[in-house]
């Protein structure tokens, strides 16, 4: 498997450095971090030997059942249950003792507080309950997180168009440079007119939900095949001292509208 | 239980209007939502009959767990381990089929973007593991996750005090007013000088991991105990026809900082 290149020449991933918290990767990668290293031991349960088994699966299916179950469970689970349920009946467990349902509340950025959207968010605990977490020794399923919030926050959303829309209307598609909910939704809705509540605004969520899970599935399938590679390259730990977005002046900048009044209806 | 007053009096809990994607609560309290009830038929999969078993469990015990795992698997998970390894072991399933380990993602507010910080995030999905979330028909995760973002971004943290910390310095108390990781973290630097890849800033996010449990637990507690009340009572989505924080100014206003050189070691 492409291991990424920083790793290769200096023996610590970026995303180690990224977080900025120590690493814990397996074998003496992250030697030089000290005082966290000999706690690293993942504590083995049931399901937490990684990584899971995973067949690969249709993006264009996956997607479309993260489509429709998004008018059934919103954003986040939408794309967890997209993935997970072809597994279940794929696979079994531990697919099928996974509460994906309990992910509701990744709707609205959690609970309507406009944090990360539920769409990557979703499609992060994905990846990594099937890749596992970088301290259980696979680094892929932190990068595809990454490229979940990059692919999210560069992209013109949705690039999914159902096989059967609930609305007829054109989407309009829009570029959130950020992952966050609040945003995302807000620069979409600036650019429609349409109203949070909105039919239309509904279905572009459950279209970027969609897609999420489609591209999810893509870099899914090329990791089960060895050809993963992360597209995601920045850290902010390490360019600015701090946890952050790529693009810092998005927010500390000019570019922040003072708070528009938004239609309610 | 006591539901929530605006549930009492109009059939309609604010968060049901606040996450403005039309509403799943069981019963009727949200028939004029068009479209949605009719397919609001959780999946109910083995792990999805709720809520699950819960037995009150001690916050400070709770705490120190969560304080000590963090340095093993950093905020998300530690908070999430700290419930859900004592109802391992107290209860059995479904607490042991899940995969906590996985959640070290939620580091740096997903590794290292600096959205929501992995203390809510991880607190969120103990809850609505726990209680289950809305479509279910019960509301309360839903609220304890609103509330679990309105403590971490109103309270100074971190509020606990391990009973062994890693470090002798004293570690200075903020208030975020933001659920996300960025926020929360810059403005704690901004008041120490501490540096990301500092000791006191690793020994500020266990102990704001650990507060972050402490409440949670608290909470649950009082949700076993038939006494738990929602605090968090605003709804960005009502009130301003987008999803949000409280706060709108301290964003959209004059308080962002140019975008500070933060000290790097």
């Amino acid at each position: 498997m492409k291991k990424d290149a920083e790793m290769e020449t200096n023996g610590v991933s970026r995303r180690q450095v990224l977080i900025g918290t120590g690493a814990l990767a397996a074998g003496t990668a992250a030697a030089h971090f000290t005082g966290l290293l000999k706690s690293a031991v993942a504590k083995d349960g049931k399901n937490e030997k990684w990584p899971w088994p995973y067949e690969k699966l249709d993006p264009q299916k996956t997607a479309e059942i993260a489509y429709n179950e998004w008018y059934r469970v919103f954003c986040g689970a939408a794309v967890i249950n997209s993935v997970f349920s072809q597994l279940a009946e794929k696979i079994g467990e531990p697919y099928s003792s996974f509460p994906s349902d309990a992910f509701v509340f990744l709707e609205g950025g959690q609970v309507g507080w406009g944090t990360i959207c539920g769409s990557p968010a979703g499609a992060n605990i994905v990846a990594n309950c099937i890749i596992g977490p970088r301290i259980s020794g696979a680094d892929e399923g932190h990068h595809i997180a990454a490229d979940n919030m990059q692919f999210y926050s560069e992209t013109a959303l949705p690039t999914f168009k159902p096989a059967s829309p609930k609305i007829t209307t054109e989407i309009k598609t829009t570029v959130s440079d950020s992952p966050l909910c609040h945003i995302s939704v807000g620069k979409w809705m600036k650019a429609t007119g349409y109203a949070l509540g909105s039919p239309e605004r509904k279905d572009r969520c459950a279209r970027v939900a969609a897609s999420s899970a489609y591209h999810l599935v893509e870099m899914l399938n090329a990791w089960k095949d060895g050809t993963y590679e992360a597209k995601s390259t920045f850290s902010s730990a390490k360019e600015n001292g701090i946890t952050g977005q790529y693009n810092c002046d998005e927010c500390h900048g000019d570019n922040v509208p003072e708070a528009p009044q938004m239609p309610k209806a």
